[in-house]
């Protein structure tokens, strides 16, 4: 039962900074492998047979297949938490559990939502998508018509603005990285692009902007710039290889990569050319927010580069001293994450992260990183840079630059800030237990 | 509702091959856009407001968020074919509706499944790996232990060596995509490499195979060269980011990419490293074919390069001359999809496909190239290359180093013949329909 050996320690390999965190080389130390030890048991080959006994599920016939598959009763837990469980009339979200999930992206079932009026229950036979405004052809496109359009696919986060609102509270709040960071997921979509369709309606010259309109009770709209249009916005038909589900605009929604959550727009059914933006109710207000100095950070879109730590983190508490390895995502709208670096002490000193292949443009790109941890309290932060040379800041300059926005907030359905994309800071206590902290 | 005009005519883009089909430059000629045309109608402006009309799902509060999301009800069709939907006591088949899906991998629920003796309900929290035979120290990996280690996440597809066995029959089949082609699916897949864990185990020099061994009740086992294991070989734990589901091996399988799938041994409980392969029932029995010299194909366990056409395929009529996409998937364990070419004449011509980016080694890469149909009859084909150079032999090839296996199936239990990886073609008739032919 006692480990003989360490490839870390065999390698002779050091900590490249503070309080026994290891940086990318270490996974390539040692060949292809990196033994974070002591987690395994050491038994004799006698008693490695004496563990095979069968278990009870092994001494029969197990459940059918089914036709549509779902997870282990025994995974019941993984799921979405919910903001309204009982579909009050007011605003649901679903929050992604980042810390009980993992690799690269979001299955459907788990990826976050946000529904205004509930999610309509659209037949798909009788929805339209109408393309009109300041085009020279207007055109109606059912599903099967989009269904002959060359299509395109492509992995992409998706962050509601409001995410991570909870880091503009004053004092840190006791929540998981779900209820933290739990609106934004990271899916492959695959469906036509908005250019496609705009070649066959043609574009009026006039055209600066576009407006795009759900078929939900609320019609939600929002207005876009043009040259998004013509640059990566999709007509997405499907989610992670399948049609996208309700909760996420089935049966189709515009795909904004890297926008901001709410303008990519679910159950799409109209888009509008038009010469000005339409002043909608989330850009006028909800994604408004007045700054310090009274100017407004309105027709922001972008959601800039991000990174936070999914494992350890709230919830997973340490089992004892010993090796861990440490990993997250990142992600950022303005490309690729160039680089992850991550902190066991509370930003003092930083190693760089090992990052998963293939990094893609505009997608969650996960990182990783060993660490031995002494027992003693620690402090874990990462913080990504993008391929654009844009760095996260830190929370001390977000709050310097936007205000602590929380303390005045302006409606029970609006966020008290936006766009938070500074660090988030795990504490781990001598007792294992993590909490959020601000370091 | 007319069409006014098409890219493909207005750029006077010319087919690269017979019968109206196009090659892979298309989809850079005219900037972002080629537009298929002829599937959205003309309106006017006014006559596009018409269309707005609110239908029913747009006057009322919708459904509530799920904490576990689901298909739209309008998407039932959408599931496996199960060959035993009443799990009578033999094999249990569920296969990937393919023409019904799309992009680059396969959603959990839909991922191809074969079940010998039903799916076991393990409780993840009793179950043990052990790591024996011919190694250092014999170790016992609980699901705990397991999640400290270095992990890596991959794209791969897992292919039943039995996939396709409908082209071994001496008449073509009237069978869709996924009946014919339904035992193969790709996903990401998280978890801990191999060699990791026999770092800390250490090996044994006389160690050449290894042999791993399921939890489910046929305690299904299978063996495989150690060299394997020091390569790419995974203990998967997380599949699409959530937990492995029942089916597939809850909660962890041997992931070998690009192997065999009977080798990737679901419900994983045993690893013992030995000096010769175990002669196992699916080893020396079921995957080992006798070829028409009397010779058997057996321990060949790569599957070779492959690719069949999605859109369209048998039940996806087409409704109507004009501009379709043809897309389809390609793969291949030798590594990554180096070419796609598409015929639209049985064969007897062929244009180049576009490869959807990123293009992964041993995974899905969803092909597509724009056709114009005439009306006419038409046989649509593909054949893939991959970039060690392989590429895919044709019927009569395969047949005459194999033989015509089908027409002595050995049990029924055994497929008939394994590892087809000729192509697949669809007629396309002057009614739209889609049929399997020999071409």
């Amino acid at each position: 039962m006692t480990k003989k050996h360490s490839i870390l320690d065999r390698e002779g390999l050091k900590p490249a900074a503070a309080n026994g965190l290891f940086d990318r080389r270490a996974f390539f130390k040692g060949g292809a492998a990196l033994a974070t030890a002591m987690t395994g048991y050491t038994i004799g080959n006698s008693a490695a047979a004496q563990q095979l006994v069968d278990d009870p599920w092994s001494r029969g016939i197990g459940n059918r297949v089914q036709a549509y598959g779902t997870p282990s009763r025994f995974e019941s837990g993984v799921a979405r938490i919910l903001s309204n469980p009982n579909a009050e009339p007011r605003t649901q979200h679903g929050r992604t559990p980042h810390h009980l999930i993992n690799g690269t992206f979001t299955p459907n079932g788990l990826h976050f939502v946000i529904s205004h009026t509930g999610n309509p229950d659209i037949d798909p036979s009788a929805h339209k998508l109408v393309i009109h405004g300041l085009v020279e052809r207007p055109l109606v496109f059912t599903l099967d018509a989009l269904a002959r359009y060359p299509m395109v696919s492509r992995m992409t986060f998706l962050e509601c603005g409001g995410n991570s609102a909870a880091l503009w509270s004053p004092e840190p709040l006791q929540n998981t990285a779900q209820e933290i960071h739990g609106l934004v997921s990271c899916a492959e979509y695959t469906g036509v692009l908005l250019s496609t369709l705009l070649e066959e309606t043609g574009i009026d010259p006039r055209a600066k902007w576009f407006i795009a309109e759900g078929a939900d009770a609320s019609a939600l709209h929002r207005s876009v710039p043009l040259h998004k249009a013509l640059d990566d916005a999709m007509i997405a038909l499907y989610q992670n290889g399948e049609r996208i589900m309700p909760g996420n605009g089935y049966p189709m929604r515009l795909l904004l990569p890297g926008w901001e959550g709410n303008m990519n727009v679910k159950w799409l059914r109209r888009i509008e050319l038009t010469d000005e933006p339409a002043l909608g109710f989330y850009e006028a207000r909800t994604y408004t927010p007045i700054l310090p100095d009274g100017s407004a950070y309105s027709y922001y879109f972008l959601q800039e580069v991000k990174s936070f730590i999914t494992h350890p983190s709230p919830g997973l508490a340490l089992s004892g001293a010993g090796l861990y390895e440490i990993s997250g995502v990142a992600y950022s709208a303005n490309g690729r994450i160039a680089r992850v670096m991550v902190s066991a002490d509370g930003g003092q000193s930083w190693a760089e992260a090992a990052l998963q292949d293939p990094v893609l443009p505009k997608a969650f790109t996960r990182f990783r990183a060993p660490w031995r941890w002494d027992g003693g309290p620690a402090v874990l932060q990462s913080r990504a840079w993008d391929e654009a040379g844009n760095v996260q800041p830190t929370r001390a300059e977000l709050i310097s630059r936007r205000g602590e926005a929380s303390r005045v907030p302006r409606s029970p359905f609006a966020f008290p800030s936006q766009h938070y994309n500074g660090p988030t800071s795990w504490r781990v206590g001598e007792d294992g237990e993590v909490t959020n902290v601000y370091a």
